[in-house]
């Protein structure tokens, strides 16, 4: 089984308006309410493609049980989250339903106190160390995993996204060491100072997206940046180049691949989409083409749903047949 | 002690961002969580003038549990909100610091159920019917309330809002004939249909905006639609005229006050405070000019509060002493 960490979780609300017109009033036509996230996205994601997946990180106050009822309805999802005193955050995207564009509002995290972040450091362990179960999900739908044996346990980690407050700035770094210490190979998907120290803890891929990976490496250009990233600490770099695709810089080679035409629609979710790929593909034993392949359709089957973070599985089996990947040649030292 | 009835409660949420940009993502700076909904937000204000107060409504759901939490650290009111299958709404006003503007997103409310309106009129009837305390809040702060002779009951029922899909369209009519058969006065702050409906019962007094006047009359001309207003049922008619202050229409005469000068800042609440004004003014029995005037000065006091829907106890003071009310003569029929 797969283990996604979330530490900033969030319940994400989704407000669809005939119109936005700042200083205006809106009567909301639709509500769609989701547990939210980078990790329980990308948990989501792994769950439609039939991983067992488990849940950590925080959830307080009444959204947090908002939340985690939401979750308690999503098959082949386990929630480990751990209580806080603070609420959870709430995320509002306003979709204007004449230009289609969507307004995003973030509420910040709740603080995290010492003893609630010792609360999940256990907790982490204890996951990282679970036997697991009898390899199947319990609802009798066949499984996808890494286990073939039938012997559960947790087969990747993925750290995702940004750190509440009172969570140190390190704690990717220490999380990646730990799943390492077990055995347990390491996606991160971070930005911004919690990425940059979380590299030198040698995770086994990072994915940021062309800006992040310019922020912590000083480098715009993606390949140049990729290799810098890796020179930090990182395995595997795969960076995501919005409508372009993805950058795939490996020990093994390096890869890049596109959708097969341009996509309009709603990136939001799109990265974490990208992530499920990658950690499904890695579980699966994929070569790093075919996770790179899966990564990119996801990604633009998410891009194109009608709902933010949903993928259609049609979408996703019709790019996936057409998405090109090619293999790159080590460019001349700049 | 005032009841007051929101069958459309909110939970209302402020963002406070550094500037509104339409397709961008935000994060949120400042959130306020309040017991939202017009009468919740007339109960506060007579909270704070120093009338005890009982809510009734619908309240659903885990947002439902949000607000009844925060409506339980509120002084002088009592909750008496009926429970609802369906989650209460939330609204969401977004406060930007650079321009000062709001723009604001109101959910749909739940669906009520015919059981659920029900059980409302049970709790309205047996409220409107009950014999009250001891006169005290029970805090040790002193009360300014109607029945001096410490009777306790109900001195006045405000009915607000407005109403959540499932609730038959008449029934600000019935309530209002529901309290008169008690013998309490009613005020009736909505608009459109239910508004119309409800002014056949013969409301003590209506508070619509000019607007909403109109809308119902057909006369734009607030003194014509006011007096529109009373032929179709209402005995007086509090229109509000934004920016220029209140017109009221009674049967005892006619009066006009406005601020001392005018005023900039956040209209959202200010029409609930005006209600909270004559509210408070009836079961006084100050003389209407006085009523009047507090309307007006709560009003603009809510305006120029920092937090949409407070107001400012100094501000309030300085502005009652300098609000001008004038007496107005019949005009020649138009």
């Amino acid at each position: 089984m797969i283990l996604t960490v979330t530490l900033n979780t969030a319940l994400d609300l989704t407000y669809r308006v005939p119109r936005l017109a700042p200083e205006g009033s809106h009567q909301v036509r639709e509500v769609v309410q989701r547990p939210g996230g980078k990790g329980l996205n990308v948990a989501r994601v792994l769950a439609a493609l039939g991983h067992r997946t488990v849940v950590t990180g925080f959830a307080g106050g009444l959204t947090g049980s908002e939340l985690r009822e939401l979750l308690a309805r999503e098959p082949y999802i386990t929630d480990e989250l751990v209580p806080t005193q603070g609420s959870t955050r709430r995320t509002v995207g306003v979709v204007d339903e004449a230009g289609g564009g969507s307004t995003q509002f973030n509420e910040p995290g709740p603080h995290i106190s010492p003893e609630e972040w010792s609360a999940f450091q256990e907790t982490y362990a204890r996951l990282l160390r679970s036997p697991g179960g009898d390899g199947s999900s319990g609802d009798g739908r066949p499984e996808r995993d890494g286990d073939e044996d039938g012997g559960g346990g947790v087969d990747a980690v993925a750290l995702c996204g940004s750190l509440p407050p009172g969570v140190p700035v390190g704690a990717y770094a220490q999380l990646t060491r730990e799943a390492h210490a077990a055995g347990v190979p390491v996606v991160l998907d971070t930005s911004g100072e919690p990425l940059r120290r979380g590299l030198a803890a040698r995770p086994d891929l990072v994915k940021p997206n062309a800006g992040e990976l310019a922020g912590i490496t000083g480098t715009t250009e993606p390949l140049r940046a990729a290799r810098a990233a890796q020179r930090r600490g990182a395995h595997s770099v795969a960076a995501s180049l919005g409508p372009d695709g993805m950058l795939l810089v490996t020990p093994d080679g390096m890869w890049q691949a596109g959708p097969p035409h341009s996509l309009t629609g709603n990136p939001t979710g799109a990265g974490d989409s990208a992530v499920a790929g990658l950690l499904s593909g890695l579980v699966e034993g994929l070569p790093w083409p075919e996770r790179l392949a899966r990564a990119v359709a996801l990604s633009a089957a998410t891009v194109r749903a009608p709902t933010a973070g949903e993928f259609d599985e049609e979408v996703h089996a019709d790019l996936l047949s057409r998405v090109t990947v090619e293999e790159s040649s080590e460019p001349a030292p700049g």
